[in-house]
């Protein structure tokens, strides 16, 4: 089916600067889509160091596998993104497609295939047809630029309605500038557990790759971990990040650099749910009060994946009930004497009841607005977390009823 | 909005037979709803042993804590239930209300508040009108039957679309016959947490509370607790099971009586999932080769309850990738290549790949049914699992974007 554009798509569409030490190149080899892009292809000019977060999947895709070994080691050559088909549960001719890519790859950049991070993105389970995408690598690598960013995150999409791309200068207190380049995709099956759907950002700065995974990982959890379309996690989620080690940071500058790696982890999540199948709103759910960590996210969560919390809102319906049902169901222990709600800014919830005297208007007006925002106290603590959804409408079902067609 | 009949209502409604020690009444109380009796009187001729199960909500209906307290001491006179308005997050006067309604019907019954079961079912938030319930209990009291069942299964329903009625007759080793009546209501907010939205059953039995208590977590973790329209558990769902002792049990007979109450509470919880708001197919995932009870549930849940699964199931579109994908976002440790999937009986899934040749045919012909059936075995031991769903469609929406209008 033809998909619409989000209306909550960002007014105007960004350019991505060039970033000194990688250059990026795309072609179409015709995987699934006709007419368009669907093969990417980052390449290094020196081997950068590398960091990489993946879905917790059970039934993970061999592309995953074999990604989370490059970011093991450290450092990556190349990285090499198909739309279209997932790899996922494709025998053993999926393992090998992986191999050949990444081996292709690497006898053309001279390097081991285990510095060759490489995706996959679409359905699950079509064999893939990696022997139209070999044929590609050498004019991939060959016409790869500094350029070649917005390219990238077109080509990167399958049922996104708009191309995600985030950039972002830090002045560091070495007075060292550096920059982030980052782009996403993903529309459906987002509740990334660990990672999002798909996701490259690549820096400047030179930093060791254990000290790049830590703050990658801490960003994830922030940002990437705290969104979800429809609870399904995708068996391919991968939020990789490269630093080609252009500029060099000293100990002092850590703090503001991993800083500026989560606002752009957070801009690019925040894109992925504003692009949320079918989504016409925002909803953002902030949690006060909380004893845990853990439980300040599982309540913020339980109320953004509600699906009566989200067809309430769909119909801008302030039926807040819901929202208290939502909160109950987390396995938070709480006392709702102590709990408070507000909805827009405006309190609602105190005391184990509305307040009083009740006037639905301010909500109702709040409803109206493109992005909601629920926040919750819980009073049983002093630790915060925040999660963002959208709203469950037709077209979801419409998107999820005709993916295949 | 008016909600059609749902397609996968039974065929004929059964009507159920009176039971020795028990009588039932209905009214209409005006308590929302107009023009349908909306307040339930079950009166138990002596003292009946009582048991229940009920939500784990952390933001629970005040007459749930009061239930859960009658469960606790044993022993049952009357139980009463309002249909309409849930007293959830009404304050100080939801107590009060629950108060009042008890001990104005320990009064006329001359017993214990603690003998009163209570239930309320509907919106959450709204002042709850117990004066309007009040002036009825003497009428209500008076006009009880032992022919009452049917009316007060049409009485506890909400956004229902069929009245959710079963009887079971087993014979006993002894020699003895018991027979067990039940209904139930429920049909959006449904993902019973130890208990359902509404069910009471009742037995001539003479059992034990203590006893009684343990049939009926084991029988509710069976059954009731495996189902899920949308994963939004109710700050309502109360389970209760009273036996009116009018037939004697030997210990020999425990186990069939046991067997019994479970038939009965399955029964109940598939009317239950076949009157998912919007459904028009059940889904039924069965897991084998599961390596604990935990796994095996967490498994067929996490299909049963995927929202692309559901959408693919209600477009009849053999996408057997989700299938994957959902078992895989599970987080139960597996083996994908020892992982197999069938789907209406026929393997689909083999070797972490879809069976070689591939036909769609038998499974797009399955997808047509009224019933989807998902076995999985995980290879992974030798226990056993399942779960029970609805498919996700435009319907869902509509009803729960207009349940307050």
């Amino acid at each position: 089916m033809a998909l619409t554009r989000s209306p909550l798509a960002p007014q105007r569409m960004i350019s991505l600067p060039p970033m000194a030490g990688v250059r990026v190149a795309t072609t179409a080899a015709g995987v699934r889509y006709q007419g368009r892009d669907d093969v990417t292809l980052f390449v290094f000019d020196r081997p950068a160091s590398f960091a990489g977060v993946f879905t917790l999947s059970a039934t993970a895709a061999p592309s995953v596998k074999h990604s989370r070994r490059v970011a093991a080691g450290g450092s990556v050559r190349a990285i090499s993104i198909v739309a279209g088909n997932a790899n996922v549960f494709t025998g053993k001719a999926g393992y090998d497609a992986v191999e050949a890519i990444t081996a292709d790859l690497a006898h053309h950049l001279n390097c081991s295939p285990h510095e060759i991070a490489h995706s996959a993105t679409g359905i699950i389970g079509e064999p893939f047809p990696a022997n139209r995408i070999l044929p590609h690598h050498a004019a991939l690598i060959a016409h790869a630029t500094a350029e070649g960013w917005d390219a990238a995150s077109d080509a990167i999409a399958t049922t996104d309605t708009y191309s995600k791309r985030a950039t972002h200068q830090v002045h560091l207190p070495s007075g060292a500038i550096v920059t982030f380049n980052g782009i996403a995709k993903g529309s459906g099956m987002i509740k990334p557990n660990m990672a999002t759907m798909l996701s490259y950002i690549v820096t400047d700065a030179a930093v060791d790759p254990d000290i790049l995974q830590a703050m990658l990982t801490r960003a994830a959890d922030q940002t990437f971990n705290c969104i979800s379309v429809d609870t399904d996690t995708s068996t391919s989620d991968s939020l990789m990040l490269a630093a080609t080690g252009v500029v060099p940071l000293s100990p002092q500058d850590h703090d503001a650099f991993e800083a500026g790696l989560t606002q752009v982890c957070q801009n690019l999540a925040l894109q992925i749910i504003c692009d949320g199948e079918g989504a016409r709103k925002l909803i953002t759910v902030t949690v006060t009060g909380a004893a845990s960590t853990h439980d300040a996210k599982a309540v913020a969560m339980a109320v953004a994946e509600s699906p009566l919390v989200k067809t309430a809102i769909a119909a801008e319906d302030a039926n807040w009930g819901r929202i208290v049902m939502a909160i109950g169901k987390s396995g938070v222990p709480l006392d709702p004497a102590r709990l408070t709600v507000q909805l827009g800014g405006h309190p609602l919830v105190v005391s184990e009841g509305r307040i009083t005297p009740f006037d639905e208007s301010p909500f109702a007006q709040h409803l109206k607005e493109d992005e909601i925002r629920i926040a919750i106290d819980l009073g049983m603590g002093s630790v915060r977390g925040h999660a963002w959804g959208c709203d469950l409408t037709h077209a979801y079902i419409d998107i999820n009823a005709s993916y295949r067609s």
